[in-house]
């Protein structure tokens, strides 16, 4: 097709403009192509797992994961420890908007932790360690999953912007291999010098993560980012032979050999992607793209 | 304020998008600023610069620039010689869409050029000979300087979305310091054989640029991506003691010391914006950012 | 100080070289100031934690690693399960080179798996299950701790370029809070089929790494990459006011907001490096980067 | 071959470190290839182009440049108006080594120009006002072409450290197709104010760079950075067929469709790169890199 010239207007639905987007070029067509992917995933019925990393889940983001979940888009979350973090306070408190080139040490006068331009004052923290006692109670005795356990977080909030909230509600997995690495494994510290029982064993949800991906028919990646999130969601595909459809947003270049830069091509030389695989890689910020995204898929 | 989970539904405009953007974090609470700070510079009356590189002419923001031109929401612009060449071409025959990971041998042998992921027949070139002739013909006897070269190629093109054919109605200067760097260029080595007298004297355009910055009561900068464009945007700003405001979209990093990358705060440091000016940076590929934004500004 | 122009001779030693780089700007610069750093930390017999990604123990890297850890230079690692693995595969048997644009559907044809331009056979895999068994069965009836795991895998390898070997033989702690993201991980999945008391627990960790870094005097960190490792490494360090040094080196940026591209003094604003630390940021793959600073610490 | 794990002893050579880099993977493994084909230029008696970038000229790399033009290595140079100014100001006065995060406003308020962390104080411009001056005398009464120009600056320092001085010295052109881009453009407007006869004529370059690329029998392009004099050196070996060696040092991606970010295979479909060319991309900041490719071939 041709190079076509965007033709905007003052009151432009945004999923017409992500539909002008297929003949602008360079990252803006790949919004499309992710967008027609993502609905090949769902017209297949592919099983579909979300990823996303910590930040995201501060920011404006999170709520769209929640909707995915409410309007059951996805039937999987992998993220991190920080990710389940942010989401269940922020299912109590707000989060605050910054700047980038904020006075760090003033910021750490104050008692404000900064995420790029978002704001984390330690109130939260706090909160958060309140919030978090009833559920480290109910383990106390025993083992968890890190699967059961931010289930169980799910049942502590009602807020309906929460992606927790709505997984449990949903009967979601939400997934997080590297979970203590976060102020919930900080609070486990604590926790575990008065009760010795307590654990979080993650490979039992080695067993439930692969289980369940073995079963699926399809399975298809929406993979925001990088890192643990990232790699988990492949890398428990390896062994039905891959993500069957796989969408990237990335701001990783793949130069440095890391997981979080490597290609949709190099996950299909490890069948963590199938051969056969259609993938779309968007790089961008994803508070810019998924959104856009989003628009056209709900 | 307070981050603020985004609410999108299916038939949500672009523009109210971009003002949810304000409270989601990262780059797209940038979008919103650079909007803002955009729709200041309107309203201030600031002398408006637009400045881009050669690949966003390529691709389908062109008749955006065209159409910011036509409403004379910038005083003038300035890029790249390929740019100017781009626009030239697409006013009379379109480019084509591809991707990035195409075979270049195979393109090469079948004739075709790639920018990312547009493609340029080699046809294209043949047709800019062409067009070209009349206009170095009506140069032949003399020196032109690149604004006066350029100026008389949207003579050459009706296409109401050509920046070229709009500028030149308009009477909005375009500067180009480095044009002979372009296919515009590898024919100035072929006519100039034949026509010694012809020349392009870039000093002409010196005078012509800064008498038009000095004569202005507000500059303002709208600057996607780096190279030689930004550089000129905010340099020929110096003799005024910068730029009033300014827009950064970049995909550019400040590591490495790039003029590319450099930051608006190092602009600041050698009064190439001023020291009180608002500025914004949005770090993304334009084909993303800026139809947002001029959704928003439109 | 003045810019100095690099005089550099063919037969001119690295670390001299490295000197040199103090003037010469940029991230250069910044390779000096990181050496000065990391000698400070030494001096000040700070307690030293280094991090690094998966890739970077399949590159020829992994033998500095061994070598700081042989040679105590530094007091404990936080890796990556793929760290874990690729250095104790590589300790039977060695990875090999390619090229970043091999055709990816050829090479999982031929069974071979691609990190950027390093390739690992198949084989590999099946070497690593038989090697990892004796490891397992050695925990079959209890909960381990991941650095309790890696520590016996030390024990398996006599590889002296190996990190895992001479950590185990020098009883400097290997923390890795997200193991199970790995191919380790995925023969968990194998055995627990047979071996339901078997579990990782990693909250076990969380305890062991606090007493350590809440006992040291001083702690500082070298901090190869981002992801988990990063993040734990400063995470850790809350509980006692943060990291008193850092260096990192990194290819990442700061604009999305991830913790891969956060900036030390975001981490400040956290505490998770101390409001007086000093601390340097080199741009760079750690390849390059990282082989310059070791022959100038060595 | 093999990953190969690093031996580095205290006292190794840089160009031994380098030889190492072959089998360490990522982006050192492109520091040594990048090495062989600069070697195989030189064994072909390729014409070669070097091309930076201005940020480089401020920097340590300056004397590296200057030594490959007095020992007759390149054969020609293409590069900014910017690089061209700092080498000719830096023959006379150093610049100052500061900090990527120094206090712009008050940077400015004391006179000081920041370009990433090395900083240019104001009256290294008032010096270069006055060298200057004897240079424009010289050609007030015509159109003088940008190598032209250059060549006699060369002529007015005697710094053995700067490229200008050997360049002209050995008769090695240098192109600068965007020229007045810079503090010596600015200039020019005085200048042309009392000297309307005065011009540069960017065209007459357009011949002598032709003429002298299609008369080599083999070219070869050292291109650090991106921008203008990136795309120059491989848009002006079109007419040849393109180059037949390339090395890119660069920080930038391919994914915005941008020339800095275009690969050698992107080149390749244009014929700016030959069909069978050899080439070699080293991701990296050419500060770090580039001193190590060095010390391999001197």
């Amino acid at each position: 097709m041709d190079v076509k010239d965007l033709d905007i207007n003052s009151g432009i639905a945004a999923s017409a403009l992500v539909d002008q987007f297929e003949g602008t070029g360079f990252q803006a067509t790949n919004i499309v192509r992710a967008v027609r992917l993502i609905r090949r995933m769902q017209q297949d019925k592919a099983f579909i797992i979300l990823t996303f990393t910590a930040n995201m889940a501060a920011s404006g983001l999170r709520s769209l994961f929640a909707k995915m979940v409410e309007k059951k888009m996805v039937n999987m979350i992998i993220t991190t420890g920080g990710a389940v973090e942010h989401d269940f306070i922020r299912s109590f408190e707000p989060y605050q908007l910054g700047d980038f080139d904020l006075n760090d040490l003033e910021l750490n006068d104050k008692g404000i932790n900064r995420i790029g331009n978002i704001l984390v004052p330690n109130e939260r923290y706090v909160l958060l360690e309140q919030k978090l006692k009833p559920v480290f109670e109910k383990f106390k005795d025993r083992h968890v999953s890190p699967s059961e356990f931010i289930e169980e977080l799910g049942r502590h909030t009602d807020d309906k912007k929460s992606f927790l909230y709505w997984a449990t509600k949903n009967n979601i997995p939400i997934f997080s291999p590297g979970i203590t690495d976060s102020a919930i494994g900080l609070q486990t510290y604590f926790f575990k010098q008065d009760n010795k029982a307590f654990g979080i064993d993650v490979t039992a949800d080695m067993k439930r993560v692969e289980d369940t991906i073995l079963a699926a028919e399809k399975t298809g990646g929406i993979i925001l980012g990088g890192g643990i999130s990232k790699h988990h969601a492949i890398g428990v595909n390896i062994l039905r032979g891959g993500l069957d459809y796989a969408v990237y947003v990335t701001t990783a270049s793949p130069f440095d050999g890391s997981l979080s830069g490597a290609t949709t091509n190099e996950a299909k030389s490890w069948g963590k992607i199938t051969h056969e695989a259609d993938t779309v890689t968007v790089y961008s910020d994803a508070t810019i793209a998924f959104p856009l995204i989003f628009s056209a898929i709900i």
